[in-house]
């Protein structure tokens, strides 16, 4: 075992910093910055929206009004310095402008254009150290990676079971396997996908059996919403009132039956306009079809995909019908909400970046209760679909796990 | 939500210190101390062993050592200082003959005969701050109060299984749903439990399929083993060669199987004396149990647990034999590896003290894999058997979770 870094603790709160950016930073990174003297924090700074100061930048106006020298400092920053001319001016500059001599960077930056900045700091004599917690500084901007190399939003796959892998008893009751501090937290992703222009998609089994609105609405839980939180709102008035709702995206090949309750989905009578539904091509071009779009909803027919139908699915080929919520609707972000089969039918397919599991600690212990997921038959336990745990965080009484693809 | 209590960290070291000692403390308490100084701890130590000094009292030698002055310093301690006589002279005489004025602690002691170390203190005009972190210190030693306030020993309940709760595929291939550093963390609780004169308890299912040892065999894992992780070995020579295997404990009502399978179970051919049988009362006092004790084993025969049969247990009653466990095998620990069935049976009769989950990060998606619990039939989410995540860990690629029952 490696002796942690000495600046690990100093990175941990600069990477806790970059997380309060989130959504409002898109298409931007999230990236958290803090000056060090003597083993504390005298400043620190996060990258708050698009548009807005570099967390480098943040943090030097910090230490400015703080009376702090910057001089006297480490900088620990979780992504490289930029080495150009965006919306702001390089802050590699401004590092080198603020006196600053040693700097402790997460990760290299992805993006090819703004690269440079510590080649630079070194060029003029700043010691700079590269990887502390690098892994959980590439964590941090998986959204942006995604966004920069992929046609696709960044997909979170949202799900609560039991410890025992249950999402409902064998009657199917349900209500409630998560805590209501989970449940916030739900509403508050939703929150900010939507402020990010994004989507929360669901499969017919819930549209039909639940019949959701699919909105943020943390202002329903009267106890305070906690200020940005881990991938939380991103503030209370947002939460209440979101700027934007997330789209609503619903997949099934049933629209006869989405066209038959048109007068009863409270998505078709509430909010047609942010409705979209992903089905077969052959059910896109039906007179059903036609109906929904009269409500205003869009129908989107998505090409199937052979082979998988036996993987619990739709059959759909549900890669075009994400390409097409980027491309079309300009989402960054989609959050699948289950159920279990659409989930699963995303984790095979690899389109999921991160999968939030809401592991209640509570055991049904019942094999005929219903499960997480279905729909795979493998023989071998090597044939499990692998991922990474990236992060534990308790919600109240219930963990929250976040899964991502192995590295 | 409220500011941590600034010696909160210092606390977290002190648990982190008391863990070292567990399994050699037994019976007594594990407790861990510092002494912070201008907020560097200073000085350090935790009752290493049953007749060695309390954690005060090392602390206070390890500051004698390095020249510090404790009465400069705060003494941050996960259980409040003896005050009585035991086989070392009391803590709370020490730390204030030692000068110490302030005095942070975890928890009151939960042993009427040693409490009072805080009022003495107080009366003696030290400032004594009473529960800092004080359900981790309690978690710390829920197994001394379980020794104190019960007959029974301490039951740690340890499955694998995978994220969506499956402990074998369809065709019940497991190997392995856990990877090796978590498997290794077994055999180190196994050492532990079998150094403080524990067993390890296996269901007839879990006998016959895998024909198990059940010793500690911390060496047969080739990387070094961590020294004294959380609830780890003892120590690296220890784990090699443990003093003292743990007792091997199986549930069965088969004896006429164990019996047929005398000479091929290697629990009986390698370790007779060892193995103790828990089987029905009329199965004790067949011939079959006689052949068995032939080997050397223990046959114990339990009374039936009328109307819990259908909870997929053997319907024997579990707690008799954990108490006879306790009285005539003076088993401190028991450690029940599975399967599922014993395991959500020692749950439902409220007998499982600690409950560590190693959950994989993989999803087998299949509602014919094996389930990780099965034979309860609860209607509502409500029926689930709840219970407290009391810790979280990472043991290589693996989650480890703890819990514990509801507070």
């Amino acid at each position: 075992m490696t002796a942690p870094h000495p600046f690990e603790i100093f990175m941990r709160e600069a990477i806790a910093l970059a997380r309060r950016g989130r959504w409002r930073a898109a298409p931007n990174p999230t990236v958290g910055a803090v000056l060090v003297r003597d083993g504390q924090v005298v400043a620190h700074g996060y990258h708050t929206a698009c548009g807005m100061p570099h967390a480098e930048v943040e943090c030097l106006r910090d230490a400015a009004a703080n009376g702090v020298n910057p001089a006297a400092c480490t900088l620990v920053v979780t992504l490289e310095p930029c080495n150009h001319h965006g919306k702001t001016p390089p802050c590699s500059r401004a590092v080198l402008d603020a006196g600053i001599r040693h700097v402790v960077v997460g990760m290299a930056d992805p993006n090819p254009v703004a690269r440079g900045g510590a080649e630079f700091l070194r060029q003029h004599g700043v010691h700079v150290e590269m990887g502390v917690c690098e892994q959980d500084c590439r964590d941090l901007v998986a959204d942006f990676v995604t966004w920069k190399k992929t046609d696709l939003p960044y997909v979170i796959l949202k799900l609560a079971s039991t410890l025992d892998g249950r999402i409902a008893t064998r009657t199917g009751h349900s209500q409630w396997i998560s805590c209501p501090a989970s449940r916030r937290r739900v509403h508050a992703i939703r929150a900010g996908a939507g402020h990010a222009g994004g989507a929360v998609l669901v499969g017919g089994g819930t549209l039909f059996a639940d019949n959701p609105l699919l909105t943020a609405r943390c202002g329903d839980f009267s106890d305070a919403f906690p200020v940005a939180p881990q991938g939380g709102c991103p503030n209370v008035d947002d939460a209440a009132a979101p700027r934007r709702q997330p789209l609503a995206v619903a997949v099934t090949s049933r629209m006869d039956e989405v066209a038959a309750r048109a007068g009863d989905l409270v998505l078709l009578q509430q909010r047609a306009a942010d409705a979209i539904f992903w089905t077969t091509e052959a059910a896109a071009a039906s007179p059903a079809a036609d109906t929904v779009r009269a409500t205003g909803a869009r129908v989107w027919g998505l090409p199937s995909l052979s082979g998988t139908e036996s993987t619990g699915g739709t059959g759909l080929d549900l890669r075009v019908g994400l390409a097409r919520l980027r491309s079309e609707a300009g989402c960054l972000y989609v959050l699948c909400e289950g159920g279990g089969q659409l989930g699963l039918a995303l984790l095979e397919a690899g389109l999921v970046h991160e999968f939030e599991l809401h592991l209640a600690p509570k055991v049904l212990g019942d094999n005929a209760a219903r499960p997480l997921f279905d729909g795979r038959a493998p023989l071998r336990m090597d044939d499990a679909l692998g991922l990474r745990v990236a992060a534990t965080a308790t919600s109240d009484e219930d963990l929250v796990i976040t899964l991502r693809p192995k590295a």
